[in-house]
């Protein structure tokens, strides 16, 4: 299991083939890597994946074991094409079983146009939770550290919205700086600090196109007497004159 | 292998911390899906990783065996983050070596400005290709069917550009029907077209805020008379007067 640095990890599984054919843009992934930034959780992962039951059960699988959230989009309604439940049910080596309480549910709210179409949505891998909240009709489905969630981009966005903060840990502190000075004549610089902060996550991001800077070099991490002692360990490296600014 | 039905397989595995923490947003493997899609590939797969030596050696191991091409995005400045070349080099399990013409080539571009850092630029996994195209002053380099392309989207773009001919193969074939009826109501219906017609891949998409339609079908092959057959058998299960539109 890879835990953040002081926190929890997380990946993200987005199952469906109309993102990888080009058909639709990927929101939830991008919607979720802000998130849980702001939550302090350390996004390790996200994979995207076909509508393909092995597939699913393999990315699970691994996810699961590696990362402490998982969350999946997409594949979770009545068509031959959603198979996540199935998915997921296999890396596990579950059953797939109808959960009698949304069994209930199903037939209570769709009274009489109830059918077997319907019911469907009633089936979960066996041992599945439901995360029950007041803002939500329907539970959120979790199998085990796995938290699967809808593609449909406004049940996703206000279905994590009514989870997210159990998943809330320490926040990160972040430091940027922009330099005019060309990424090759810092390297050495750079790796010397990163070194020697090992607490630190320092990245260095070349632009070719801005105007007023080179490379910007960022600084994260969860211990703040570390970013800060990192960040002066960089100024006393870095050219003065050519630092750009600081953020 | 996993190969596309009727041509090539593709992933793409974006190495990078300033992606997962939200830093900068993802538009290299948004680009590629599209480009691979004109060109015919079958995109199966897109992975986004930390910058991290052993995720990416795990991640290109399993991707270049199980797909005919990989596209990798980030990851190859000079600076201590990027570690991309060591990655792809552990996957294989090759050296590092300096190649002897990147190097001769660097000496020439940078004359009396070369140095340790910019030399490292030739450092790349033993048995690395060159692909040199009339476009590109720089070589894209290709280890075994892994292709290295640079993070900065300018770059990635037009090194993209500059190979991509050479991945084209038959080109897909699609449907699209809107319809008013619900997906619960349809979801027999379309799982007996999907088993009938096995070379068609069918999509059901409900959309729960678009105005005239409840539910995007689509179907997609490279086969030509499939499609059409598989789209002649959907009209004949679906109520005629319930079809918002076809495309």
């Amino acid at each position: 299991m890879i835990s953040g640095m002081n926190g929890s990890s997380a990946a993200i599984l987005v199952i469906g083939d109309e993102i990888l054919s080009g058909k639709t843009a990927e929101v939830n992934a991008q919607m979720l890597i802000g998130e849980l930034r702001d939550l302090g959780v350390a996004l390790r992962r996200i994979v995207i994946i076909s509508d393909d039951i092995d597939e699913v059960a393999i990315a699970v699988r691994e996810l699961s074991a590696r990362f402490d959230h998982v969350f999946t989009s997409g594949g979770v309604g009545p068509t031959h094409d959603d198979v996540t439940i199935l998915g997921i049910a296999r890396a596990f080596d579950r059953s797939v079983i109808r959960h009698t309480e949304l069994q209930a549910r199903l037939r209570a709210y769709f009274g009489a146009n109830i059918d077997e179409a319907r019911l469907r949505m009633a089936d979960v891998p066996e041992g599945t939770q439901l995360i029950e909240t007041p803002d939500l009709r329907w539970p959120v489905l979790a199998c085990e550290n796995v938290y699967i969630l809808p593609g449909v981009p406004e049940l996703f966005k206000r279905k994590f919205a009514a989870i997210r903060e159990r998943f809330r840990v320490a926040p990160y502190f972040a430091r940027a700086f922009y330099t005019l000075e060309d990424e090759f004549d810092i390297a050495d610089r750079l790796r010397e600090v990163a070194t020697a902060h090992p607490q630190v996550a320092i990245g260095s991001y070349p632009n070719f196109s801005a105007p007023d800077y080179r490379v910007k070099l960022t600084l994260e991490s969860k211990d703040g007497a570390a970013i800060q002692s990192a960040s002066e360990a960089l100024l006393a490296l870095l050219d003065p004159a050519q630092i750009a600014r600081v953020e």
